[in-house]
């Protein structure tokens, strides 16, 4: 039987178990990179493995999340991931030198490795055929000593894709089409492998933005081919080297199947507040605009901003229209200087932000009160865009840009004729802006500043749990609402102590003080808690409040990991409807529950407020077993060792 | 006898008064500017006289300070500024169309003319020619409603120029030069005016940023003549209608003179944390450098970055520091990315910022703990950047620049030959990012967020005056040190309630806690108390915590006139000595101080706690005892009407 793409990457980096879907199996990494926000964490806890040195192929430090530098702190972490970088083997790339996915996908990528990443957009770089996952950073520190990545075996989805995009539909079309198909559950536990005839009309950078976004999915990862567009690509990159053809087999079976007619798709917008909730641009009609934003990991390519650049260019943004654009790479911003388009751009008024995450992580230009705001970004989460009334509108650079002119969401066919973006053969090469780590590691002192605080460690599973609900939340709880992000609480990614009193500030905010209070307790949700962004913080932190096990219908997967890493129990009601047997304020008891855990596939839970009981499941390997008896992985491995 | 220049134009202005050193006069204003951080207030002031549209030759609402955004507030603001210049007859200049010093001597200064604006670095346009002074927002709106601006006729400093810049050393070697001879107080009651042979040598720009930095001196303002050279660069700009020819008559006299040998003069710095404590640069010799940036009103204009792209052309940024540019306007931003300089400094691996204040006012780009960190702006109070414990070194473009590639501080002269960058002919002209008002003001609704609350409005002065002094500090206390500024606390600007619990939070965290609980108080200082910005949220937010007075030994010009406007009695020790009778905590009485005020010129003030007393001056004019007997100047206002 033939072998699909993901089967044949997974299968050459396969270390322990069997390519079953369900089962748990290990995988090598090739590759891993950070993130600043996720970085410092993740850093600490490779620092606390005692690796001198990391044994990937190549790891990569970026700093692109804390770039407004609003206080000293993260300046400090910049000193701190710089630093360490250049002590244990790791590449740095500076602030200001782009977005993570953007700068791997364009100058590390190789098609065919394993790419993990502390960031749940590392999946951009299945659009060069890697398999590239988000995890905690925990894991990724894990893999950077060597070890390898333990993940649930997924399903692999086929996404068929036939015919072609019409003009001024764009790959952020298709990606949204999947997600208004599937879902932002819609992807848990599998990886959605693109292939068919249409595979071959799509550019590197659109397939990047489809595979990307693919998190929002809440799938393990996407990925493409790797095959002559590719190569094209990794030519125009000057790496031609690291291309290798990759493909499904002819007579490939998948265990899902979608497919999906480039053609028939039309321009389309993911209306507030999230990810699926899409519709075309014709049936939300001409809402008033506010705020437009080009940029992010998802849309900020060199070909992205020159159509944007032609629609804008010798017109003037709209009066009541504040345009942001900050392109995803030096690579990208060198080119538009270069080539004129950045004049056109700021002629045309636009407001050129740094080379960075940015507003998409609601660092900066947040938006006025009520405001609607069209962002090519990939979330639009509730709350994360630093305005907590505010609607976000996530669409393609097309229909941002069009939005732009006019001051409504307008199908940008109506402008006329599309803008034709050939890929450049040659894209404009400079990687002095990425460190390389230091020829001589002993002489290089690691700079710490004192936002940055030891890693909490937590204790070891007590014998039972009796604890009360310190909250009770319903279905699609995101990383954003359990640990916010933004300008005021990113700079405190480092300092377990000071971010935990933000945990789920925006939706209970005694929240962090009930917790310490109560000393332990558990969290109770619905379908999908903890979907999302990577961050370990979401688990982290309730952590460090004495959060002791969280019970839902159902968990987002790099989550529902985390928790796992820190000693978090995470648990799933047996019955989905006895949800209704707990309330916030409930004391529930597990008796016994070391000693069942790994025993038995249930669990019995007492209410000990109302008297009656229900049961969850662990759904836990022997390994995760071990490391929450241990109460994390830190524990864990240190145990082993 | 002949004229000097500032006597000219104040003459050709005068509505009131004697231009006497020291005697109170009042003059027209042409033109006012505001920026958003002082903005939001000075047009709440303005809409509660009731004037409906303006009654200068030009007013311009600048959008400067509050440009990322980290929350809802800084949006709203953007949109109120925007509407009610709409509805007023103010023009607009919308976010990202740069700082409002640099795009008004770019795009609207006059020779010749007044300009009032509610920002300490008014004075830029000093450069062609104006008599620009910074006040607070209630004088501005005063001035828009078609008011005089009252002011203590200064005395005049001629400063001679002579010779001309050697090679590396700039304008603002001139402008440290100055504050090195004069220091911090040594232009309080006066205006500085350029004149002799070096004055021909220097190009608008460079004349900007001269008298920009003046405003580090305390004089009023500083003002160079319209020439030649003043008639080129307005005809770059396209507007040399706008010229008229403008000196001092050639028997002018000034009531003080100094003069300065351009071609004796070096590079230099002012070291940290003062801008008058000025050193060449081979006098500090190499120290480290973790941080240069590059803009602000002083050094952001098409020349200063043109010099620094050409020295950073085909080089590399020292790995261990973090270089940002921000461009002074859209002009400059366009024109270096039409002309490649952009593609250069982009390539040498600058963080490119948004054309703002941004880190000037400490809007992000906060160094690392301990940091030394060099930048082309005009303050470098401690704590300033965002980082408490950061030095902070001014210096020229070309300093900074030398430093960006070292990682030491560095002398330009040793990087070999100096970067020659001629005048444009043409400046790129673009106005389409400043809004005109409406038409059909009557059609314009004023949108106002939830951050924009009504401005507090301050009681009579009472009888007598019994209070314990709640602070008492030492000589030069800025406006920083008064009412922080930042990232964190600028978005509350309009939302006095909310910004006073930060008065004094840098130098006594328990200030307004202290001050709002004693329901009233005094404030004791030393010399050139409240120098820095013109904001008069130093003055607004103690007087909504209950300061009733202050005592120093001297005031700031602004900053006073501030306190005047807003009903708090600023009083002078008749003996300086006698501030060592006053302690934090005691309890002063002024014993029939409304009945006092205006009838002699010293009050007694007891000290209830040890027994002492000792007189004080108030300095009023018979307008400012009425202004402070209604308890400020918009109910005096109101009094009148």
């Amino acid at each position: 039987m033939g072998k699909n793409l993901v089967q044949k990457i997974l299968a050459a980096h396969l270390i322990e178990g069997e390519l079953v879907p369900g089962k748990e199996i290990a995988i090598r990494i090739d590759q891993t990179l950070t993130q600043d926000a996720t970085g410092t964490m993740a850093y600490l806890q490779f620092e606390a493995m005692g690796v001198p040195r990391v044994k990937t192929e190549l790891s990569v430090s970026y700093v692109d999340h804390n770039t407004l530098q609003s206080g000293f702190e993260n300046a400090d972490d910049h000193r701190f991931l710089q630093t360490v970088a250049a002590k244990h083997g790791i590449r740095f790339s500076r602030p200001g030198n782009g977005i993570c996915h953007q700068v791997h996908l364009e100058r590390f990528g190789v098609p065919g490795k394993t790419l993990l990443g502390s960031d749940s957009h590392t999946p951009t770089g299945g659009g060069i055929g890697m398999i590239a996952i988000g995890a905690g950073g925990l894991d990724v520190a894990v893999a950077m000593g060597g070890g390898p990545f333990y993940l649930t075996c997924p399903k692999v989805v086929g996404v068929n894709l036939v015919g072609k995009l019409s003009p001024w539909v764009s790959a952020k079309d298709v990606i949204l089409e999947v997600l208004r198909l599937l879902s932002v559950k819609g992807g848990v536990g599998r990886i959605i492998e693109y292939c068919g005839p249409g595979v071959a009309t799509l550019s590197v950078p659109e397939r990047a933005t489809i595979t990307n976004m693919g998190a929002e999915l809440g799938a393990t990862t996407s990925v493409f081919p790797s095959d002559e567009v590719t190569k094209a690509f990794l030519k125009a990159q000057g790496r031609e080297d690291a291309w290798v053809e990759l493909g499904p087999d002819a007579d490939a079976t998948y265990e899902e199947t979608l497919t999906i007619d480039l053609s028939a798709l039309e321009p389309a917008v993911a209306c507030p507040h999230m990810p699926d909730l899409v519709k075309t641009v014709r049936e939300v009609g001409p809402i008033k605009v506010d705020q437009v934003l080009i940029g992010s990991c998802t849309n900020s390519s060199y070909t992205d901003l020159m159509r944007v650049a032609g629609i804008l260019k010798g017109k003037t943004v709209h009066p009541t229209v504040s345009l942001g654009i900050a392109p995803g790479s030096r690579q990208v911003f060198e080119m538009l200087a270069r080539n004129g388009a950045l004049g056109d751009l700021i002629a045309a008024g636009a407001r050129i932000l740094e080379s960075a995450c940015g507003p998409c992580i609601g660092m900066g230009q947040s938006p006025n009160s009520g405001a609607v705001s069209v962002r090519t970004f990939n979330r639009n989460f509730e709350g994360r865009s630093g305005t907590k009334d505010a609607s976000i509108y996530l669409a393609s650079p097309e229909v941002a840009a069009a939005a732009a002119l006019t001051g409504l969401l307008t199908d940008p066919r109506e402008l006329g004729e599309a803008i034709d973006v050939p890929m450049p053969e040659q894209f404009l090469i400079d990687d002095r802006m990425v460190l390389e780590p230091a020829a001589d590691p002993a002489g290089v002192e690691v700079l710490r500043g004192p936002n940055i605080k030891p890693l909490p460690i937590n204790q070891s599973l007590p014998e039972s749990l009796r604890a009360g609900v310190i909250l009770k939340v319903g279905d699609n709880i995101t990383t954003d609402h359990i640990m916010p992000a933004g300008a005021k609480i990113l700079p405190l990614r480092s300092n377990i102590p000071a971010i935990s009193q933000h945990v789920f500030a925006g939706v209970d905010a005694t929240f962090a003080e009930r917790a310490k209070a109560a000393g332990q307790g558990f969290i109770v949700g619905g379908q999908n808690y903890g979907q999302g962004s990577s961050r370990e913080h979401a688990a982290l932190a309730p952590m460090y409040l004495g959060i002791k096990a969280v019970i839902t219908q159902s968990f987002a997967r790099i989550h529902r990991a985390n928790l796992i890493n820190f000693g978090i129990l995470p648990l799933t009601f047996a019955d989905e409807a006895d949800i209704a047997k707990v309330s916030q304020g409930n004391v529930l008891e597990i008796a016994d529950v070391a000693a069942k855990l790994g025993a038995s596939e249930t669990l019995e839970v007492r209410n000990v407020t109302t008297g009656e009981t229900f049961l969850v499941r662990p759904d836990l390997t022997p390994r995760q077993v071990a490391i929450i008896k241990a109460g994390g992985l830190l524990n864990y491995t240190r145990e082993q060792a």
